[in-house]
């Protein structure tokens, strides 16, 4: 691909004077959108201003046209690219015209390529470096925020069966997103090599599905905690109704308040939310409970390298306070107590894949979704649904799932061949 | 188990004078070795003096008899413990009755159990933290120190086939050793997905069994690296016997100077002689060499937590210049080029297995050991072997294999379900 940065002939002038204005106004945006091209790190992608400039990959190595409606838009996607581009795109002051996810990977691809100026990581990595804290009310308002949306717009999108708003485990390519989910909720359950009888503390269990999962196939009891109102709600509703609300108990408490002890102490997806600053209290929290010959399992996104917080966009509008760690980052928590850690499992295309799933749902649904909220709403959600296919697509995201004990307990199995039965559920 | 401080009357004094002597001295040394004693935690075994005092564990909770034979191993075991037990031990001022390798267990899981003082650590944190440096020419030496103690010796109780100084993998519980090296090189080719025709780059190769292995079994290139002299010539003459020439080749050089490219790149056993200080160079190396859809692995001994420096008898008599690293600070080493980590196994239990067939085989035949070297040596690498088994049994030690592989390549299996054929050879 080779940028073409030729001026297209569509906006013509009509004057001598006014030509000369508008061909000066024509090469400031020119300059303007060649800065962000080429600060991208040349994505595949063509640009399209309001005045008929085009600029970027030509043909077929464009797979999707970036359309900028207004200089002030250029110029903040300039100044803020990672928080703007974002705020532009739910409020419809640029169009991805083509494939929305392709743009986002060679966004991404591009970006991280070297070929850039670094321009947009250093222009955004001072800036929005303030993550909104992990506080027992911090996270309260947090996660709030974005899981109190309500359970009807949740049920739009995600598997019927179990709930899971996490990465899902696809044993083969053409695994459909409820076989996936379960599948998942059984590879953790192999991990943990749950034994009837067991004790399990959940830290973070969202809409329940794992604890139910686990009670009813694993014959194991369950304290699931969750600050998420809304979904304790959901999550007991849905355990009464299966008659599984002797086996499983919903708490609606903070992590860093679990109590008692437990064989098996497990986290999905909660740890984006904890922040590293409070993993030592959440070393703490598990040393605390975890019997000496106990077994635990954190699964979390992660990055290939702690570069500071999430994109600033993803924490204004959708997480706030999250922030994927490294597995260095993640080691210091195992650390911390001395845990041992015993397996780590990189699942980053699972979670692509799944997210497609779940993209493919959402716009499946969307009218119902603009009912609920509104066409900004719709935008933002498809975009961070978009976005996040592009990220572990392309490497930036990861999706980690550590297996440990303690560091004296020698109950471990010789191989991890227990995970893969032939047949069914093991 | 409770400690018995009760001064055996083995040594009655003769006369009233010389009797409130040796009362005194009995009170001293009794005093001493109670230090030792509880400062170690109260392992399950019994400290015997020269002058007949006996304490610690009684009957059963005993595991064996630690006999110090005077009062000046006493004090400089209470003094620098980790670097003196293994010279007294070696020098024969000190015995152990009873399962050497148990009564290493105990020591390990007491001063771990937070019920010493933790003097043994507080004492040799600071004073031996002087790793010898691993720089091009203090590595040489330091791996000249233990790898060219000659291949005769290694040949006595090594596995016959591939000569492999590194943690087997034992599938079952009854593989024998020759089975388990195999099964090991066969589970990091699988791990790595070789594939007729790659091209491999080994840093740290010993006596070229892996580069040997692949290239016989998986039919791959292999460029093998290591600065033991000794071990390149051995390695060198097997490949010519076995027809391999064309297909391995074994540079005495440097891991920091590798070169060209390749699509697989693999470490066992090496970087644990690198030193964290030493790991970025290590990731620009590998950085250099991997083609961009390669594929890597390290597999190392490791711990639970970042203490410093290891063991300072095993640092000075066994193993110049070695740091077993933390997974987190073997994580530094991935994130420092952005390598992404697909995959972790923690083998410890492996390799308390593999020690134990190298023990037995090595007591089998010492007298030739003896021959060759002297008994202090034999002492002192019956000590090396027992306590290794000890370290990895009591969760001192780690193993981890950790799979990685570039941040943008999507070619990567959806499970680890490979790993793990019914049959035999992948």
């Amino acid at each position: 691909m080779r940028p073409d940065d030729r001026h297209s002939g569509a906006t013509t002038a009509k004057s001598g004077k006014s030509s000369a204005r508008i061909t000066q106004a024509g090469a400031t945006s020119r300059w303007l959108a060649k800065q962000l091209y080429e600060g991208a790190g040349r994505p595949s992608a063509r640009v399209c201003l309001w005045d008929g400039t085009e600029l970027g990959a030509v043909g077929n190595a464009a797979v999707a046209r970036l359309r900028i409606h207004n200089l002030g838009t250029l110029v903040r996607l300039l100044a803020y690219p990672d928080l703007y581009f974002g705020e532009a795109y739910m409020n419809g002051e640029l169009e991805v015209e083509g494939d929305l996810v392709q743009f986002l990977e060679t966004v991404y691809r591009a970006r991280h390529s070297g070929r850039g100026n670094g321009f947009w990581n250093r222009m955004t990595d001072g800036v929005f470096s303030r993550r909104r804290r992990n506080t027992l009310d911090g996270s309260r308002s947090n996660i709030h925020h974005h899981y109190d949306l309500g359970n009807d717009f949740y049920q739009l999108w995600l598997d019927r069966e179990a709930m899971q708003y996490t990465c899902a485990y696809f044993p083969r390519a053409d695994t459909t997103l409820e076989e996936a989910q379960a599948a998942k909720l059984d590879h953790i359950c192999r991990k943990l090599r749950l034994r009837a009888g067991d004790t399990v503390v959940e830290a973070g269990c969202g809409w329940g599905g794992l604890a139910r999962h686990m009670a009813r196939h694993y014959g194991v009891r369950v304290k699931a905690f969750n600050i998420s109102g809304e979904q304790v709600r959901f999550a007991r509703e849905r355990a009464r109704a299966e008659g599984l609300e002797d086996r499983v108990e919903y708490v609606e408490d903070d992590y860093r308040n679990v109590s008692g002890t437990c064989d098996v102490f497990v986290s999905v997806g909660m740890l984006e939310h904890v922040g590293p600053e409070h993993y030592p209290t959440m070393a703490k929290a598990i040393d605390r409970v975890l019997k000496p010959e106990g077994r635990g399992l954190i699964h979390s996104i992660g990055r290939n390298r702690a570069i500071g917080p999430m994109n600033a966009w993803i924490e204004k509008r959708i997480f706030p306070g999250a922030y994927p760690p490294s597995l260095r980052e993640m080691m210091e928590l195992f650390e911390h107590r001395a845990f041992s850690v015993l397996d780590v499992e990189n699942l980053r295309l699972h979670y692509a894949a799944t997210l497609r799933h779940w993209l493919q749902r959402y716009e499946g649904h969307v009218e119902q979704v603009r009912a609920m909220f509104d066409d900004r709403f719709v935008r933002a959600w498809r975009l961070y649904l978009a976005g996040s296919i592009a990220a572990f697509s392309s490497g930036q995201l990861q999706l980690f799932q550590v297996v440990f004990n303690r560091a004296t307990c020698n109950d471990i199995p010789l191989t991890r061949e227990h995970l893969y039965p032939a047949g069914g559920r093991g």
